[in-house]
């Protein structure tokens, strides 16, 4: 038997991504979002989210640049903090002491303590009521040695992502495998 | 030191989530997406991105409808199935024994079993290449009350929703909490 909720905004999981940029002034500012996911496999694509009313929607918009950086559970403070303070009146790098990097790439900053970092040029704009979409182009994904697998590819499992679940407004971190994807439905294959 | 992985679309978490819809002759009919987010506060708003080549995507494009259907993790070999096989040669709620019901609210069909479903209307579409973007808004939330927690709200740790990640082509569920949002981060807040 279900229950019905009404129209919200309740899905799960939802990322907590914290996105970089530069502001007028070359300050650079990071902002937390749930809002986003990828969007495209060519060109590789991600979106996020903004409210106009933030203070990283003008960056966004005018660098036409942002990073995507994805921390593990032990910075949830940072992350809760990057969604609750605005840039336009705090200086979010140093009141936390993380470090901005200058992207090769694209003209925004990526956290040096994020784990898993991506580097983004805003290809597409698309305003969907109070918030807007930013697509963004993955130029490049940078991974932290201490994430890497006995491969050397990048792990979910030692990065142990933070996952956002809406409604209830609380952080979670990876749990354990459930399987293989391609593989574990394949019981079901009956080819004709 | 981070080691560079090139332009692709690794990002953690992103979601497994089964989209119900209706082909041209009514059948009801399933696929896994993982590209895909929460997109809008208002209307409330959840993307769903496509490729042409889907049998899903004529559905999503006549019908102008689609569910979104959130499974916990007992079900991850049918999510993977139904992102594995094709609606064109094969009729996976018939394979899997799982059931459609038609929505009241839009015009496509949703998993009875799925212990979370949104119900989606499409209000845009954006082509960003291989895949297509669905906007789609979210008309109700319906939750299994299997669910819900002890003040009657749809609880992430009771669902154990399935996440997916890309790259290491793995599903896994949710791990402990990490702590409250709009709270954990305050420690830095340092009002002028």
């Amino acid at each position: 038997m279900k229950k019905s909720f009404g129209a919200k905004t309740l899905a799960y999981p939802t990322p907590a991504w914290v996105i970089g940029s530069y502001d007028k002034d070359d300050k650079p500012n990071v902002m937390t979002v749930a809002w986003g996911g990828i969007c495209c496999s060519k060109p590789p694509a991600i979106t996020v989210s903004l409210r106009k009313a933030t203070y990283s929607f003008a960056s966004l918009v005018e660098r036409k640049a942002y990073t995507v950086n994805i921390f593990s559970g032990k910075y949830v403070a940072e992350v809760d903090y990057y969604g609750i303070a605005s840039g336009r009146d705090h200086d979010k790098f140093d009141e936390t002491k993380l470090t901005p990097i200058q992207s090769d790439l694209v003209d925004a900053p990526y956290v040096d303590e994020a784990e898993l970092v991506l580097e983004c040029k805003v290809i597409q704009m698309f305003e969907l009521g109070l918030h807007t979409q930013f697509i963004g182009e993955i130029l490049d994904v940078k991974a932290d040695e201490s994430i890497l697998d006995e491969t050397g590819k990048p792990s979910i499992e030692k990065l142990n992502p933070i996952i956002y679940a809406p409604g209830m407004s609380n952080y979670y971190g990876i749990g354990s495998s459930l399987g293989k994807g391609y593989s574990t439905g394949m019981m079901f294959k009956k080819d004709k």
